[in-house]
């Protein structure tokens, strides 16, 4: 009944297996590993996408600010929701990277809309004495579990594009995200007008491996010396490129990803039964942010049930009061972790 | 008929005086000149603030970031309003001079609220992975011409210091304001709660320089490196320094600034008699921003009136339209130029 | 016979376990897992130093660069050797984590003398236009294979101690020191007087995992914001610990160390019976430079050794033309690959 | 007798006129004066530039900064001698301004020559994990008073080409090396093959003013945004533009060189015919490094001169001890100042 992060559960044993097996024998080190060669050939076939320069970092902060620096010059903005990781939980990593850039909001809530982007980026930029427009960054799966269809990315690709700005994907989940909508990786990406992506492994499944990926290769030198500067390539690359391997062969992402929306979706319809729940945003991939009253939450973490409270606490007078819980599932709950939950919840 | 800026006139005679002044013989550098010895003990003088550190720059930006700076961590962000010239015209300087630091905007006007603060300060920091609390920032005169009255900066100061963080004031225009409350430096800065003061010069009468005032001197060394590191430390420092002794010798800088106040006073009132005018913001300082028919536009821009419109321009179908006009005075203008324009403006 | 580099064996199956291992079940994640409580306890418990603070990163630049960052201001200049890893081999990743410091190189060689430290630190600071003072950097193994005394790192540190200065060691080959020197951790580092270690595990058998411990934990709060906002904090940091928690256990670190440096001292025993053969080192630990004829090369890159030559290459008509070949030893060689190279060469 | 730097002296008179005449009536801020338009043109002609971007700062230290962050990227190291003014007397701003650039020495004096330069440059580069070659900086004048001729400017220009790196030229004492070599701006810029230039005016009878110029304006609109963003953007910018003004028309800039050169001529004359005086570097410009013995310091000290001792100071029991004096000429010392400095001397 672990709920509280996809970062949480443990890595699935094919991707374990594949690091054990990329332990034989010796490599060169750098990315110029045979593991990496055929990652970035399969990463290219799943984007259909054969030139698009490939590259593995370990977390999905720096896969985000490496992608951005690249993509950015220290004088721009780079527009993005308040709610994005990257304005919240990277404690300026963005800032960091690329030497001082800012970041612009666009709307108040986990999604932007294509009038919301046009009216922000119009405010920015003009002379010398304002930010400049930077890139635009979108998160697919949001922070609040909403998922961005096609046709929303492609309208916000295309006001980007009308002011020659780049667009950059931070697809932490991106495989719930692909799942749910149902389309494939290009669809969801250079074909809507997306020019980077962030691909999480992490959270769906790897020990630690994200990939970042540019559609246009001639970003790939900066790339690699941003990489190399901030310590984050790795000298036993292999174990990185394995994890990618583990990770893409025979689909497994599409079917963790599936298994880990299935077992929200399963949390979520249990939920909706339950008296005083209320969701604040629709679930749509494994991300369920619910209020509750308080003494259900009560029963179901003295159950052993364990996730985030987002704005209060079990301490307080009002059993009733609601409090927002995030649940988040990963590929290892498993059906009997949510019904399990949903006994306890029921009392 | 000069209202785009109060930094497009000339510098006052007695300024220029002083610098002339100061060009005999030599002397030492990078702000050994007996004329800062005597800057440094006026300033403490004016602020009753006798260990204040005390330095010079050339610019309200560097003045800006180079305070905040010293103030922040660069894994910090800074509270200021969206309006806020840190935030919107320079161009990412605080961000680039404090290794990349955030800021984060509060409220959605050119004053902030308490409320509006603690509400903003309370959502930031928390754990590691957030943007870490850190100094507030307010602008007096803000840049849309308010003033900030003693009890609103003491009640802003005092949810800093609920934080324990630092409070900076960004005084382009200190002058004005003070005027405009009349009250004392000391009560306008560390009485209040402020820690750190870009006391403007440019804007007031000077060619070009800015006190940078910090009430605590434990700032003084560092601020001392980051000048320097900036190529901000003049050698031939005694030209920064005459501007200042100039300025506020005989209290010119008070004087400048009551006649800027008062032709933005009589401009105001004069505009209140005009069809079609509105203030979008009272004006209480120097600076007045007011839609105003196209037609009133055209009217005193043939008429030789130089000023900004910021909404929109003078093509257009319609004679009626409201446009907004922002108008700034400074000492040099005079009663004659203030009526020379309403005199156009009534056509 | 791959001498490569020490980061292109595998690694060693009892960390592989304890990575296994730790696969089991649930973790709160970013360093809040129980395997690194005990790794933390543990590394207290090797350095005899209960209040040492310790964190965990993924590689040796990283390592160095936010160690230094945390003991170094923006305006000051780091002082290493010219050979020094963080000068030649981290594309200015010093630079960058510290915000812009410099690097002041001592003497000319990979080991420095107190004299040459204490000479090269007067020449530097002074006022406020130079680069100030700042930590002292030693590589224990150095870069060409040399290690140390007790007695020469508490000379240096001494030297850094008059300035009042932070001694920071580079240990990517710490045990291998370790071993050849037969002293205690803490002889080695604080009770030498070094302030921070940066505490290699990937090149003696894990699969990437560095500590950083600084002796004084005055320096935590700031190093756990600097990882942060580096993205260098796993989320899933239990594959960190684990390794780490693999290579301390049973001192598995130490034999992997003492084989390194054993299959290194029969490989530099053999090639001392070869003809033409020069070690322009002397070998210490696990790294052998030696001048050795192009035909000597040819032949046992012909049997297939692979490790790199330094100042040439193998195209060239002097069969006897000495190249510098730079041979790594890791734990997983053994004596037969040793052996297997002599042979080779013996031809 | 003050000789102790060219930043010492008073502002020509002919520059604070100029500066004076420009206090007339309104301008627009930030460059838009009409005083820059004619500087630009003016600045073109001299160089014979009809292309070049040219900008105005306050500071050598900013003009040298900026002007290498343009034409370098942070993971570059900049080429320049171990005396460079960028080394040793700008407290890490070329660091911080490109974002952590390293500064690679070459030789060890404060000429380079075309064989040490092309050996450091081969040194660097070569893979991901070193700093990459970045731009070449030379100081003409040097900080020891030696003048590069035009061929030895033309043969460094030809090694830095050949790795296809810019080579910028800090020129704070431009003109005082124009004159000792007799040619013009062209030759000894681009026509020898220098990209950028830092055009000092500061030392040379200014206030404050020095012009960064680029040959290839491809530069220009980056240049402008790191001016702005660094707060090196003037507001009232026209009192630097006055003043380049002044220092240009009718060459003063030339003759207060030359004035300079010939003050310095004439001193190193007098001090050759001292007993117990030598010159570590022989004077080619307006600077003057001289062993000479503590009592005749002393005697000269005594009798009110002001230079700086470099290696030692009037304390000490030996009158006989030679201390290092650096003795620099401005155009204001006039021949009278030498000659009673000589006078002193000889007692």
């Amino acid at each position: 009944m672990f709920f509280a992060s996809d970062n949480g559960g443990p890595t699935h044993p094919q991707i374990l297996e594949a690091v054990t097996k990329a332990n034989e024998g010796y490599r060169s080190g750098y990315g110029a590993d045979a593991e990496m060669d055929r990652v970035r050939e399969m990463i290219r076939d799943v984007f259909e996408a054969p030139d698009a320069a490939v590259y593995l970092v370990a977390t999905g902060t720096v896969a985000n600010s490496l992608a951005l620096a690249t993509l950015c010059q220290p004088w721009d903005t780079i527009f993005c929701t308040p709610l994005a990781h990257i304005e919240e939980d990277e404690c300026n990593a963005p800032e960091f990277y690329t030497g001082g850039a800012k970041l612009t909001l666009v709307g108040e809530a986990d999604k932007m809309t294509p009038e919301q982007l046009r009216a922000t980026i119009k405010s920015k930029g003009g002379s010398v004495h304002n930010p400049q427009r930077g890139p635009v960054s979108i998160t697919q799966v949001t922070e609040l579990g909403h998922v961005y269809s096609l046709a929303e990315i492609e309208a916000l690709c295309s006001v980007a594009k009308e002011f020659d700005l780049p667009v950059h994907l931070d697809g932490a989940r991106f495989a719930n995200a692909l799942v749910a909508l149902g389309c494939t990786p290009a669809e969801m990406t250079w074909k809507a007008g997306v020019d980077a992506v962030s691909f999480g492994g992490t959270k769906n499944g790897c020990m630690g491996v994200e990939a970042v990926i540019f559609f246009d290769p001639k970003h790939a030198r900066e790339f690699e010396l941003r990489r190399k500067r901030a310590g984050h390539l790795f000298s036993k690359h292999r174990y990185l490129s394995a994890q990618m391997l583990g990770y893409l062969t025979g689909d497994l992402w599409l079917q963790t990803a599936r298994q880990a929306n299935d077992n929200c979706d399963r949390l979520a319809a249990g939920m909706r039964e339950l008296p005083g729940v209320e969701f604040i945003a629709e679930p749509q991939a494994n991300m369920i942010f619910a209020k509750m009253p308080r003494a259900l939450h009560q029963r179901v973490f003295d159950a052993g049930a364990y996730y985030y409270l987002m704005d209060g606490d079990l301490e307080g007078d009002d059993p009733n009061e609601p409090l927002l819980g995030r649940f988040v599932c990963d590929w290892s709950i498993g059906a009997e972790g949510v019904d399990q939950f949903l006994a306890a919840a029921k009392g």
